[in-house]
């Protein structure tokens, strides 16, 4: 509306969806009807008329949009903007860490804080854009098979969407979810068993019913979502590339729609430099099947077997759908995965929470557990300019922290007091 | 930076602070050196060069500027740029809620969603200002008691500063801000007794060291963080104000700070109609000093004994040190205010998660409940534009939901399915 008069803008589209394409075998499918994966089993992803979005998406267009995911909605599904279902999704603050970087040795460390996003973690743009195109193609009601963070996000874009939402999560999800769910008023039920046992069901109950089946690459749209982080990073830096990446990885699609996000940017030209930045999955040491698979140089990864527990729970995904396509996005980009332990996670959580005060989840502390490991192995350069993406707030993990304060006795508080303010 | 060429405009001031100001016996203070209340004991106000600011603050200029609270910097109290302490505080979403002003027969409802902030409650604005400008003057250290949030907000800031920060806060005080201090490093202390037994143990220790007291209100600048709230609403209605604007009010700093913006907008015509908005307090049953003390047209409120318990316990301030400043703004604007009981703020959180998909804290919960009575006995009309103010995010009491989810049997999931399904 607000940028420029020319005829060729007038008509301008508010996507360029073109249609799908299985990301494993190519197959080619509609975009305007209801589609899980492909025939052969692989996630779909969405392909765009890019020279078409090429005109309309530029610096220069998006300077005066609001700061919000759907500024980039050239290249996002959702054909009208009257079907956008949103929660006021803000675009993520990008926030120097000069602190850890000195400490770091780095030339520049960036913290890219998603928990600025509703429902508190990066599953909130999955959700926008997933619910949107899925009511815009006349989906009644979803269903999901959720560790937490996903099904609350879904839950609450369905209520925004005025649509019914069905979520199972193992007991071992956290339980602030369960709450957000319940709050969303979703259908929420906690399955005796784990992620994968909900997921049959959710499976079974999609194929004999309307219930439109909405798990982690199963349908198409919230990487579309997803990607948007890099857009956003891309954009921050001035349409520049950071020199590395790093990204928490589950089931991959942050670090699968970055790499979707990179390509996209340079095919219509935002990007114009060269440069890539060096990708890095980072995984806990609980389940780990990406850096196995990176260390042999195998295009997909083997089912991590008996995973162990870790704080940074999102990251528990043993046989990702799309491992072939996190992969993909290391290689293509010279990067690398890493996996770190427990107490890593929780010494670069207390770092980045009392150096540069930002609480981040530990999914997003460990990626800078593996910053530092990669700096002191010489992978990461002293020159280099690094991103860590947390993908949420730190105030969904209350087990973050285990110590109680002390107890100040209000008639005689001296000695702590005395201990602390010398 | 980037707003215009002219001389005028190059040698432009940062903020146009000019001194502080009694907000009760007016007498006057220089603003370069840290002080915390009047001689007389009640808060000192900021005041500008308001001619100055006027020809710098415009909607043009603002158009230009990034959307965090920063961009209204000629009327913050940060003299230089590089001296903002910043976690990335964005611009707050104004959400409609289309099918709650449908419901409850208004013609228009909003919610301003500050669970957005930087730890996920209003409190960032205060803190972020309030911190700046205490590191600017010079303060080493800053000391408060808290019941919760505030704490929280401002050890991150202070961890963001660099500076050490103590906090005291009761027991009461829900435990997930007691884990985000101690993440963000800050000398924590629980007392075994009151807020008021806290606040007497920091007004102890400030007086006797450089501890810096920054308790509500006892310092000058916290309310201008809050006040941004204000100046965002008014920019987001296009420098037009709604007809209600409903608070909820505990130590009342952000319906000061409210009123404090709409005077400073008109005075520098950002703000051109006539118009005011309609201010309304709102506290819990369980503690209501506002409430009954505007029934009495007093100019002050007279203490709470015994505060009963409510989730909403952010409300839970007896005898406020603004009492007067509140009620100032509730006469001033024809606003009104109102206690609302624990079931209609349960139920209204419900309401806007289930029908809008929101996560707010009981605190902005209870504006709807309150909006909700309000138009019962016709004070709100049918064509009154309604602004609530959700003051922070669900996420943050877990609390607020006591039914537990239901648990599938892996084996033999189909009777809750069944019924959920059908």
């Amino acid at each position: 509306m607000t940028a420029g008069l020319s005829t060729a803008q007038a008509v301008n589209a508010y996507s360029y969806l073109s249609h799908l394409e299985c990301g494993r075998c190519k197959k080619q499918y509609g975009a305007e009807a209801l589609h899980g994966t492909c025939e052969c089993g692989s996630p779909l992803l969405a392909r765009y008329d890019l020279n078409g979005a090429k005109t309309a998406l530029t610096p220069r267009a998006l300077s005066s949009r609001p700061c919000r995911l759907w500024r980039y909605h050239e290249l996002l599904p959702v054909r009208a903007e009257t079907n956008v279902v949103s929660l006021g999704e803000a675009m993520t603050p990008l926030l120097e860490l000069n602190r850890l970087a000195e400490e770091s040795g780095v030339r520049a460390l960036h913290l890219k804080d998603e928990g600025a996003l509703p429902t508190g973690t990066f599953k909130a743009r999955g959700a926008a854009v997933g619910v949107s195109r899925a009511c815009e193609l006349g989906a009644r009601r979803i269903a999901m098979p959720t560790n937490g963070n996903a099904g609350s996000a879904w839950a609450a874009y369905a209520a925004r969407a005025g649509r019914e939402c069905l979520v199972l999560m193992p007991r071992a999800a956290q339980s602030i979810c369960a709450i957000e769910c319940t709050v969303a008023g979703a259908h929420l039920g906690v399955v005796n068993g784990t992620l994968s046992h909900a997921a049959a069901i959710i499976r079974k109950l999609a194929a004999e019913s309307d219930w439109y089946d909405v798990t982690t690459l199963r349908e198409p749209y919230r990487i579309e979502g997803k990607k948007t982080i890099g857009y956003e990073i891309f954009e921050q830096f001035g349409w520049r590339v950071p020199d590395v990446i790093l990204c928490p990885c589950g089931g991959g699609v942050a670090i699968i729609g970055i790499h979707k996000a990179l390509a996209e940017c340079k095919a219509v030209g935002l990007l114009q430099e060269k440069k890539v930045p060096r990708l890095v999955a980072v995984q806990s040491t609980a389940c780990a099947p990406i850096p196995r698979a990176w260390a042999k140089r195998s295009s997909e990864a083997e089912e991590w077997t008996n995973p162990g527990t870790t704080l940074a729970f999102g990251t528990l995904v043993p046989k990702p759908l799309g491992d072939f396509l996190i992969l993909e996005a290391l290689y293509d980009t010279d990067g690398c995965a890493v996996a770190v332990d427990e107490q890593e996670i929780i010494a670069a959580q207390r770092a980045i929470g009392s150096r540069e005060g930002v609480f981040v989840c530990p999914e997003g502390a460990a990626t800078f557990a593996a910053c530092k490991r990669l700096r002191a192995d010489g992978w990461i350069r002293p020159t280099d300019e690094v991103v860590l993406l947390s993908t949420g707030t730190g105030l969904k993990y209350p087990n973050s922290v285990s110590e109680a304060p002390p107890v100040i006795d209000v008639d005689n508080p001296g000695r702590i007091l005395d201990l602390w303010t010398r």
